[in-house]
């Protein structure tokens, strides 16, 4: 039988309001997902939050009902709370049916199975998180194999990243490495390590781009460092027919991913 | 010879701040735009800020130079002030050199000659400032000959919007129009309308996009109407292998723009 909780000032509702900041994330390790869609795919993925937020009004909607059947079954603790507080909750005028608390996961580079797909995405000191998301939300829609982040990168589980990615956190694995170590990791099978770079004169949609293939996109402000490009098994551009010089990172990364998705499926 | 403006009460800096608020923006028909780049690319298209804020710092560099020589010999005020008041016109910890308030533009549907570009981006209903503001940068990208908004459509003014055209809101041409009108516009002349649909079975590469094609997105969260979809003379669809039926808007429009693009080069 799920709890009340109708009051601002209650310890639980300030722990999850303050997993909007990055130090009570990583101390609690745990983050927040919001809406009955990314809720819902989540448990399919079979991930169940440990707290479940939602609103009376919303009690007796089957996919919220079977949500609480889960978090309670899996031994986490619904609770019904106001509008007000969902509202407050995950930061939107317009509340969202439920809010759920997940623990934190994390997938090693080393069990990553590189036969599985014949995309996989690096991105390298990333630091916008609404480009993280909608990038696992394109890995998602390419049936990319995971996401690897080099470096300093922004926080995956951050509100921002989450919501963006539209439920994809949890269906595209995300495995976060420092260089040396996914090189040395690729370099241990086949892989062919592209990198998108102003660099070059080889057109992106010259090459095939054999299984499996990895998409290096570098940092928004800029780019790959050299010594990243001259690792790579192919640089390749985009063609930039205006002003400007670059594209948004999480649209140059989802051009290519389709291009690679394309020459693979022939 | 630019005034000094070091108290954060000044009225003048009250307005600045203000224009990050829709109501002050349109009452006033300015925006703001920040940063070097994105001043001296509106400055090379013809855009001069009617203000100028910049730091005593910056004031000898030479592009600051020129953006306050053009301004003044505009007529309008170039004034010197401080990080802190610049960081908070800007809302970023990290203040910009510069920040300018320029009066708002328009462009009327019926002043576009469509056999400027290859491609025309067409949006309706929406919501994200970020996306618009995305959309056209991958416009200016594909040498796009303008983003025409249909309807109720986020304000392209916005803060956020300028920042994420990364200057592009200079370079691309906005129009804003109801859907009659511009469909009407439309069949005055040569243009494919294609439409982004899970309703169709034509994958996106199979057909070819004679220019002038105009590429229609709709909103984020319900894409487009039926009744536009019927009146688009290509529907196609772009794979989709995962979880999710949608890219992000800004996302599935690139990879739409530069197949276009492909398609037309050959």
């Amino acid at each position: 039988m799920p709890r009340q909780i109708t009051a601002y000032s209650n310890p639980l509702v300030k722990h999850v309001r303050d997993l909007r900041d990055k130090r009570h994330r990583r101390e609690s390790r745990q983050f927040l997902a919001e809406g009955l869609r990314i809720l819902t795919e989540a448990h399919e993925t079979g991930r169940i939050p440990r707290l479940l937020f939602f609103a009376a009004a919303s009690a007796h909607h089957p996919l919220v009902e079977r949500l609480i059947a889960a978090v309670e079954g899996a031994g986490g603790e619904a609770i019904e709370t106001t509008p007000d507080i969902l509202s407050k909750l995950s930061g939107k005028d317009n509340p969202q049916a439920v809010v759920g608390v997940f623990d934190e996961f994390a997938t090693p580079l080393d069990t990553l199975d590189r036969s599985k797909a014949g995309i996989w995405l690096v991105a390298e000191r990333l630091r916008d998180p609404g480009n993280l998301g909608t990038i696992l939300r394109t890995g998602d829609a390419v049936g990319a194999g995971g996401l690897i982040l080099i470096g300093d990168c922004v926080d995956p589980f951050s509100v921002e990243a989450v919501r963006a990615s539209m439920g994809a956190l949890f269906t595209v694995p995300v495995v976060r490495s420092d260089w040396d170590a996914f090189l040395a990791w690729l370099r241990t099978g086949p892989g062919t390590l592209v990198g998108l770079s102003l660099q070059t004169e080889h057109d992106y949609r010259e090459p095939a781009y054999p299984a499996p293939t990895f998409l290096l996109t570098g940092n928004e402000a800029q780019g790959l460092p050299e010594d990243y490009e001259a690792a790579c098994d192919l640089l390749v551009k985009l063609p930039m027919l205006g002003k400007a010089d670059s594209l948004n990172a999480a649209v140059a990364t989802a051009v290519m991913a389709y291009q690679v998705l394309a020459s693979q499926r022939g």
